[in-house]
């Protein structure tokens, strides 16, 4: 640190002081014992815990289009209603009907030995049909060294193997950092005419799954199969290229089917003082095909409709109007993202606030705010009265991303919940993403900070 | 918070500022470069996990006294060797030898009915022996309710099952909270003529695993046969009392054989400029005989050895020694960390610092300083330095059980590394204390952060 750093966070220092001082302590004592009480009714009584064992076993899979997403939105209705809310509709949306069609295989062919790949289709990717694609392999680290070798890709599967970061404390970054090859890595091979490709999975878990995850088709090139690799076997795939020509066979299935008819799942407590003022609290009710979708986003929806839960239980009136909303559609379109701000625009509602949890039910340990200074001013007043419950840390930039359409229509400030990323990659989109790797008291801790949080952004707006 | 409340935080603030100033922006920026240093060579060549798979699959259980102890020590000596330490030595001590004999069992006996229940033996609990001990149960929950019907115990079995509060955040309050029943309660049930105790665990876990530890025997009262039973067969057990009279079977063969030869395993990087002055850093290498001590403690002895290996690795001459310590028999006897100060004393020894790894592998978020406010203050302004890897929080209050001998003897300034804590009490002193609860990543963060308070302390003294 710096001399002007130090310089600027004095004045930092100085300026919370001052903030702090104008905020009543009056104000403050009531707010904590009522932060308490909201805290002691979620790690008591809470039934976020039970709500993820039913979606995640009961339910399980809920892409969207898929019966599951049926029964998760009827699921989703039941419980935010049994949760207390005044009223509870389903805001119908059209999705995008992405299949697997079957079981994804993958072999490397070495020495004409055959030898089999965990692998797992990219999700909205078409397939090989049920004829399997074999092709020589070629193994890339990064989009300038396939551009450079582009005359060896004509008809071959492409190999990003491109690690995904260690030394990035903060995962997201690491995820940020690797995720275009899964985006775009399908039309930058096809642009020099590959035929497949194979993606290393975005994860440092120390297994051997394969994680599924959007890609996009660039409308400029053919359209190729693509699949993850488990880490494990993308080592030993890149093992056997480096000592000589190496063969890999994929046979994938997926396919679009017609887009077909979704919802967003929306419970509301009106508001008594402002009921025109809007908060919004929500996660996403789609999960990946290959999964139970615990931690993404069961967590998040679950936490949502506890927060419900214990604002009714303890009797709580709230000024504003709080909906709690299971979003559509997250995962492949987002179509139920954009449909909420879209509604919100045509009855021209007034959202003064956003908060997304969906990052997994891990420990919370902060806010992420898209706000203005002045905002975020006021937001920060509060953290004190929400660190003795985990999130210690309020910082700048963060939201979610089925509240973002609302904060580029209306300004709506946003928020979103932080838990601890460690363990998130290790389940993000694999079959290892179950219920059994959610713990009970974090998922809950992850509930109370955000109840906390739009319980403050209730009684004095922003 | 209150006003007052407010003007001491912005005293604080102030003070801060001026300790920051006085200390070297040039400093602080060389330590943050060597800091991602260390974290780089932690997070991508760690071998922690390695070790840990190595010491809890290979070695598993190894309570004092026990074969597992033997094993751990020569593996020890050896993992602390190749880590890089210039001398590596066994620190003989005497270790009491408790031995559990055999499966514990434990019965409901309802309506004639006989139902099994979940128990492990407490730690240096005397057995039944071979005959199973039968006698009606008698529930309460806290030492009043038990004083208040002394007369009832005559004779019975006393079931206390006074639950973990849900409610803290910090699980440490809880079992803080809730550990005398387990280790005063025997005693206390054979006060009033009890013939044994079951203990609900200590946990707020979701499954049925019983939680041993140490229980202590107060010499004035006979020693009478104690175990702790899981959480749902311990609220089964309280729903068979409520409806009538129950009796329960429990049989455990628990003893103490003579005391026997353990060691303290330790390792030294020779200071380059003050030799004589001594900082200590370490876990306990013993476990519970009924896991494999993966969070408790094995976690705490890897990181210990990953900190020599990456100083080796980036070739960094400590200024002060550093032992590296991995202590024996913490779970019941803590003879280890008493032997240390002894030969400490002994070997008119300067200890400047120590620091314990004994909170679990998680995702690290603080440390806890035993110090005075000047040594504390100091160690303050580094948490710039610490806190982009995860150790945000430095409290005053903390330490280890090991290097607490250290303190008392010397006044030695103490750290606790403080992981997360949300899943500590799921696994401690459990069957499910294995490997596999263990997150790669969370384990190697904990290393990095003490890695960083270690060379901090190095360079800078207290």
């Amino acid at each position: 640190m710096n001399i002007p750093t130090v310089i600027r966070r004095f004045q930092q220092a100085l300026l919370l002081f001052v903030v702090m001082a104008c905020f009543s302590a009056a104000a403050q004592t009531n707010d904590s014992v009522f932060i308490r009480r909201l805290a002691d009714e979620i790690l008591l009584r809470s039934s976020a815990y039970e709500n993820l064992r039913v979606l995640t076993k009961q339910i399980g899979p809920r892409l969207a289009g898929s019966s599951g997403m049926v029964k998760a939105e009827q699921w989703g209705a039941a419980a935010l209603q049994r949760a207390g809310a005044d009223c509870t509709w389903m805001q119908q949306c059209m999705v995008p009907h992405w299949v697997r069609g079957g079981q994804d295989r993958a072999r490397a062919v070495v020495n004409e030995k055959s030898i089999s790949l965990d692998v797992v289709a990219l999700g909205n990717s078409i397939g090989t049909g049920p004829n399997e694609l074999v092709a020589s392999v070629m193994e890339v680290r990064s989009f300038e060294e396939l551009q450079q070798r582009q005359q060896e890709a004509k008809g071959k599967i492409v190999f990003y193997n491109y690690p995904f970061n260690a030394t990035l404390v903060r995962t997201f970054q690491a995820y940020g950092d690797a995720s275009k090859f899964r985006g775009q890595g399908p039309s930058q091979a096809a642009r020099y005419g590959a035929l497949g490709v194979v993606v290393r999975s975005m994860s440092h878990s120390t297994d051997n799954h394969p994680h599924t995850g959007a890609t996009r088709y660039d409308s400029l090139y053919n359209k190729i199969p693509a699949v993850a690799i488990g880490l494990q076997d993308a080592d030993r795939l890149s093992g056997y290229i480096a000592q000589g020509n190496v063969q890999v066979g994929l046979r994938t299935l997926g396919q679009f089917l017609p887009d077909t008819i979704g919802h967003n799942v929306i419970g509301e407590l009106r508001g008594t003082e402002f009921p025109e003022e809007i908060i919004t609290v929500g996660g996403h009710l789609d999960s990946w095909d290959n999964c139970e979708g615990a931690h993404d986003d069961g967590a998040g929806c679950v936490q949502t409709i506890e927060i419900l839960r214990a604002f009714k239980a303890l009797g709580y009136a709230p000024k504003r109007t709080i909906r709690f909303v299971l979003f559509a559609n997250e995962e492949n379109g987002l179509r139920g993202g954009s449909k909420y701000a879209e509604e919100a625009k045509r009855k021209s509602e007034k959202h003064v606030f956003a908060l997304e949890s969906d990052a997994g039910g891990f420990t919370p340990r902060g806010f992420g705010f898209t706000a203005t200074d002045a905002q975020f001013q006021k937001i920060a007043q509060w953290q004190p009265l929400i660190a003795p419950y985990g999130c210690s840390e309020f910082s700048k930039g963060g939201g979610g991303a089925d509240i973002g359409p609302l904060n580029r229509s209306f300004n709506t400030p946003l928020a979103g919940l932080q838990p601890d990323s460690q363990r998130y990659f290790d389940y993000h989109h694999a079959r290892s993403d179950v219920f059994e790797a959610v713990n009970k008291r974090e998922l809950e801790l992850g509930a109370v900070n955000m109840a906390a949080l739009i319980y403050l952004i209730d009684r004095y707006g922003l």
